[in-house]
């Protein structure tokens, strides 16, 4: 006998099925409210992930008055028949199936920079912005990194050289490289099924989640980051936590004297010809959530992960500088990584907040909760960006479906015709 | 003795000034907060008008994916010391020295299409979105006016056959076309200092204000309109109510099956050329603020006062029939008009949710609280697009050395070199 509930699958989660905020006004029942949880309960995140500047307050990254970059098509029909071996699987499931099984919003692959699929499968529009949630940390360290090579950020330095609020706190002692990598040895838990976790509290401050009635709990990322404690030695190991990327956001708040989306949109966003601005989340004090506010159109990431794929050179500039591009792709301490227990994962690294496969591709990715991928393979010249709503955070729920059908898709551009 | 408190200047209220939201985070003390009042606190709203999406859940007007429309620039510094007399007053004033009296955020001068004058004094910058109040009314209403033009809309017939919810409310006997004129008698104040006025009510429900802890009232636009009844005959006299636009913006929804973000963008805003998306305010249910929560780019709101001038001719097509605009243009009853007793605006009249001056020259204008206009001067050839953050809600304390100035400056431009 099964007591787990059944998961709606893609069709039948999906917003238009399901009529998520549809009607003038939607029934009560068919509302997604914040207040409500909306965000964080399936389906309806299904149609929140797509729409979260209708949920909360956002801040403009601004694409800047440059010139559209364009991506030129060359659209191939018979990569949905394309074939992979799930992890843990034994039956082949070909590439078109893999969306469904992903909950996919919305997918673009760029094969030596052209458009060679794009399907939006959600409610997601082309022009629409869906959240990148931990995707967003890969973007704020790229900036990071960015600001280091430019001789403005010194990554061996202490945290405290930046921010000195954070001297009282678990990075009293760490430097800015082990805030990078995720070495850092603290005190928060970022198992989302524990409801008693860390993270949440740290969502209630940054008000990405609803506060209960008269919460009188820490108000704001900033202070949130200033109560948290070590629990060891930094740099012995690689620990996935969040609040790593709001550090680091703060710390390019004080380098730029900008607001990080200000600052995402002067050194990358507005350099890239994005077809659209794109948004951050911010608390109620202004403060972005660097480690996961980030929302942008789904060509727009595709045109990032093409700059990361040039060695940082894009529509006609040196976006990134390339050592700074190199370093992420030749990974960091795969012993630290392996420490970390991610079976789906076996050899890979982690370097400046992008997941680093060590495979023959060379390939590298950034990951979001619930299915977001920036996918990077050097070797097949390949660049996939995907936006996802699956109903579970982990991306071990994701990868069995998702890491084999795209190195099977570059294995397939590669030989192709 | 004065008991009067003194309202800071607009260079003592200037945001920079005061250093609202500047920091990382910015003190407690200087942060706008939507639930402390922030948007409707001066000094506080000089801040906030031009970052509403900050404060509070908004959705998007996209822009399009066509090309920007130029506007040409041909910068006159003379404009600077044209003179007038304000209204009730006996001493000329400079234009520049109206922008501080107005406390301007951003002012952008059209003649024969090109820019002859461009300014930003607040915080506002060329590529930020400020609200337009009820500025917004006028776009909802041209909108309505080009759905009409187009056989979609019969503004002859009764309010419920569009929205039948309205049966039982003061709309239950009303036509649309005493919704676009404002000639419907409702129980319904827009006092805005009288803190018992039904727009304070409207604005909970609608969640632009912030409401008391265990509020239970009304919740979302669409249940308060229902909730609002006749307070007499319609059709016998103009009184401005913004709900009326809320209803307008229903039937917008019903006509077209879209969100009127939607709706304003594939009909007005795609069609501009625009630089930036724009953006509305919503409630909880995902009813954009019909009223007054349109937020747009100074530049933009010109490209939409020279497509009125053009009769609904701009950036190489007919974005809304000519029809439309000429009606808007013959101007309302000015009878009705005169019934609503504003001194400042002898012999202007209402029509379509524009305010029409029935001057020499024809002007009509858009018209939003604490200062935001659009204003439009055929015979001069002249746009004129303001955004202001004004102490003082009602336009009669920015109109005085506003109108004349306009004027001035219209004839100023008809004579000049």
């Amino acid at each position: 006998m099964n007591n787990t509930p059944q998961i709606p699958d893609a069709a039948a989660s999906h917003p238009a099925a399901q009529r998520w905020m549809v009607g003038s006004p939607p029934p009560r029942d068919r509302q997604v409210r914040f207040a409500e949880g909306g965000l964080f309960t399936f389906p309806q995140l299904r149609w929140a992930f797509s729409n979260i500047r209708q949920l909360m307050p956002t801040v403009n990254v601004w694409r800047g008055h440059g010139p559209l970059r364009p991506l030129p098509r060359a659209d191939r029909e018979d990569i949905d028949a394309i074939e992979f071996l799930p992890l843990g699987g034994t039956q082949p499931m070909r590439w078109d199936a893999s969306l469904a099984a992903n909950y996919t919003d919305g997918i673009v692959v760029l094969h030596r920079g052209r458009i060679v699929y794009e399907r939006y499968p959600g409610v997601l529009q082309a022009h629409g912005q869906h959240i990148g949630w931990s995707v967003t940390k890969s973007l704020v360290a790229t900036l990071a990194a960015s600001l280091a090579a430019d001789g403005l950020l010194d990554t061996s330095a202490p945290v405290t050289q930046y921010v000195p609020e954070l001297a009282v706190s678990g990075w009293g002692n760490a430097t800015v490289r082990q805030v990078l990598d995720m070495t850092t040895a603290l005190q928060f838990s970022e198992e989302y099924v524990n409801p008693n976790a860390e993270v949440w509290t740290h969502a209630r401050a940054g008000g990405i989640v609803p506060r209960p009635a008269g919460y009188d709990g820490i108000d704001g990322f900033c202070a949130y980051l200033q109560t948290v404690k070590s629990n060891g030695e930094h740099g012995r190991g690689f620990t996935y936590r969040t609040i790593n990327t709001d550090v680091l956001g703060w710390i390019v708040r004080r380098i730029t004297g900008l607001s990080l989306s200000e600052a995402l949109s002067q050194r990358i966003w507005s350099q890239l010809g994005a077809e659209q601005d794109a948004y951050m989340t911010l608390d109620a004090e202004g403060t972005e959530f660097a480690g996961g506010g980030f929302n942008g159109a789904l060509r727009d990431m595709a045109r990032f992960g093409e700059m990361m794929r040039g060695e940082g050179w894009f529509n006609g500039r040196q976006v990134v500088p390339t050592a700074a591009i190199d370093d992420i792709r030749t990974g960091g301490d795969r012993a630290h990584f392996a420490s970390a227990g991610y079976a789906l994962l076996p050899g890979w690294s982690y370097r400046n907040m992008w997941w680093v496969t060590h495979n023959a591709h060379g390939a590298f990715m950034a990951r979001g909760i619930h299915g977001q991928n920036v996918y990077v393979d050097p070797f097949a010249e390949m660049v996939i960006a995907r936006f996802a709503s699956h109903p579970m955070a982990a991306s071990m729920h994701t990868d069995p479906t998702t890491l084999p059908a795209y190195h099977a898709l570059a294995r397939y551009l590669i030989s192709a015709p």
